[in-house]
């Protein structure tokens, strides 16, 4: 049910973009409870127009830098969401090699009733 | 007030592009009480970045397969947005012919005072 | 924190997609007391797309026209969004030169726990 935006810069290999989205798959996977089969993703380049800080708490940024933004139901704790960072970051790292400073991440959650899959049903609220 | 972003595959018509954007507008007024004037959305094209489960909860889709997002206020109920989804999928059908399972639809609510449609004003909260 | 998403049509220089950027940065920094350097700025080109009506609520926008989303903490009150979208417009009047008409601007609330800014860590939640 993620819906997940992968804003990255241009120039990336296809195999480096999959490798983006099957990371942050397997972490939702392995830490919200996200089922194998429910990966919706938009990944988005940009030759130019990410402007962020590169120093920002104390995290230094590099020009790799990643931006992800996942919509979700709401419901997970604090601490899955904390595990799901990590998990990310780690993932993201092992493949394709970002740095873990250089991956941002937000959530933005809404409701069951907020999500539709295909052919006009809303499976959540039956 | 909604603020809607479609993400669909390249090389369509503008033709094509704009009855996404219509079939949207239509089912947003016919069963969610949207004016007919108020229509701000965002199209964005693909050649790869799309990536998502062809299978999902027992949905089969195409290459052809569409994300619509649309932030709106809080305060539609869960039959409203029932109907707002079969709507899309018919009219999308319609025009530009796509098929049902290919249309996911994901929802963000938000405040009345969460909006500005130019000049700097508020006006859902004067 | 806030993640800002500008979509803005085809055919600007990097100085005017830098204005609209510092014009945002700026406004969020004197009316909603984010930190100057946090800044977080995903902005997308269209060369076509781009579907508003050119009316709504009786104000008149042109083909310049902007759509400016930002997601941030819950937490502000009506009014510093009022001042927000106010010091936005004049921001962006001054430098791109954007009418004020050809602003539009949507906020979506998330919590403390939904940002990552690098690391894996949730530093708003420790």
């Amino acid at each position: 049910m993620p819906l997940v935006r992968i804003s990255h810069p241009a120039g990336m290999t296809e195999a480096h973009r999959q490798a983006l989205s099957d990371g942050v798959q397997e972490a939702m996977e392995s830490t919200i409870q996200v089922p194998p089969n429910d990966r919706f993703h938009i990944l988005t380049e940009h030759a130019s127009g990410l402007i962020f800080d590169a120093h920002y708490l104390g995290i230094e940024r590099s020009l790799a830098w990643v931006a992800v933004q996942i919509t979700l139901r709401k419901g997970r704790t604090v601490e899955m969401k904390q595990a799901l960072y990590r998990r990310i970051v780690e993932n993201l790292a092992t493949d394709p090699g970002l740095r873990p400073e250089d991956v941002m991440i937000c959530l933005v959650e809404n409701d069951l009733a907020d999500w539709s899959f295909g052919k006009g049903e809303a499976p959540y609220v039956r």
